[in-house]
């Protein structure tokens, strides 16, 4: 048996989501069916992070083991030109150890979220960030971010859907930056829960907005009640950058 | 009368290029179908730059005149609530004297080629630049490009279908520079050739592969002979980036 670390660029616009659902196509079924294709054999895909319906990826980083003895870049290749014409690139293939988990020895995830900040729709980057209208005040929300970084109960940010034991997370970066019409926002945790990233985007946009303070959002932390999130992030602005590992992958 | 001067930015993926033609959509005709509902006028509208079926634009620049008393705010809304959900925005909008042309007043045209340069395909960035597999050496191509800058004649890097008067252009900037697996090459010239920054691109790239020499490339120049163009880059790598006026719009 060998393992093949994948790292994996995709558009998450036609996809339920990386797991895969019952009612429509996933980036797991997708790396599946190519893996079961090439080997013959029944592939499963263990990745570091679940993303949600519409979130994209610039560096997934998932695993599969496979008996047929092939090259990491022959399995490149060939997923790649099984994966064609679905919008999904392995950008990475390597062999690596059975002790290396693309999921369980992740210990920091890394994502990206876009906002174009102008009037006017998006074209070119129609689908790949969230257009906001409204001018944002990047240093306000740099400072609102500070005050969720650390370890909270995060319940007020998080889905109804999530299946995380604890509401309790550690934030180790919450990076508010601004490149002319774009504002980036840089998040990392060893782990989150389900929406949080779009949901401590979009209550940090309301304080770029001027229509949350920094209390109000410090006051819908402590709250940790869902009924007290100010807006949730569209899905389509949100990357999936970077996951960490002790160990090379 | 009103000119209004525009700056477009637009997916040229679904268009069969900027100019209005019979056998399927153009930027061109959804403006202008978008300005006669608005206005209830035979709006006609006059762009910077003619691009190609594929080719995107950062900011094309285009102008329109209307009868009907509207402030340049209340234009853009209009036109950017009837463009939808076409790729196509508008990203400014000014009135301006009669005297101001958008295209016989542009004094210089700036395009942006992106190619992506690794084996894997394109996910996030497909029909946005130009996949190449082989090792492109950025440094080759940039000193290839600059055996182009001048006055020349470019019928070697010329369509058969160009519509110009003669095939002699003088080009001002032709800079190629990577960022991480992206080369990003600039050209800026007063006008171009139809397919002639494509096909620049095509023959400095091959340079890059190692498959022409510099002397290759000036040996192509000098034969003024389509025949002897290498390779013509696709469009969806090519954006129309800016045009140059010595009046302000």
């Amino acid at each position: 048996m060998t393992r093949f670390a994948l790292t994996l660029e995709f558009d998450g616009t036609p996809f339920m989501g990386l797991q895969r659902q019952k009612h429509g196509p996933s980036v797991q079924q997708a790396i599946e069916t190519a893996a079961a294709a090439i080997t013959q054999e029944d592939v499963r895909m263990q990745a570091a992070g679940r993303t949600d319906a519409g979130v994209h990826a610039i560096a997934m980083r998932a695993h599969i083991d496979v008996e047929k003895p092939l090259s990491a870049f022959q399995m490149m290749e060939a997923l790649n030109a099984r994966l064609r014409p679905q919008p999904i690139a392995v950008i990475g293939c390597q062999i690596v150890a059975d002790a290396w988990h693309a999921r369980f020895s992740c210990i920091e995830r890394r994502y990206l979220y876009r906002i174009c900040n102008r009037r006017a729709p998006l074209a070119l980057s129609a689908g790949r960030a969230w257009q906001v209208a409204p001018p944002l005040d990047e240093e306000q929300m740099q400072a609102a971010a500070q005050i969720l970084i650390g370890t909270h109960d995060f319940t007020t940010f998080r889905s109804v859907h999530c299946q995380s034991q604890s509401p309790v997370k550690s934030l180790s970066l919450l990076q508010v930056e601004r490149s002319g019409e774009d504002i980036m926002i840089h998040a990392a945790a060893r782990s989150f829960l389900h929406h949080q990233v779009r949901s401590m985007v979009g209550c940090v946009a309301l304080v770029g907005m001027g229509r949350w303070t920094i209390d109000d959002l410090g006051a819908a932390l402590a709250a940790r009640n869902r009924q007290r999130l100010g807006l949730n992030a569209p899905a389509h602005g949100l990357y999936f950058k970077e996951a960490v590992y002790a160990v090379a992958g």
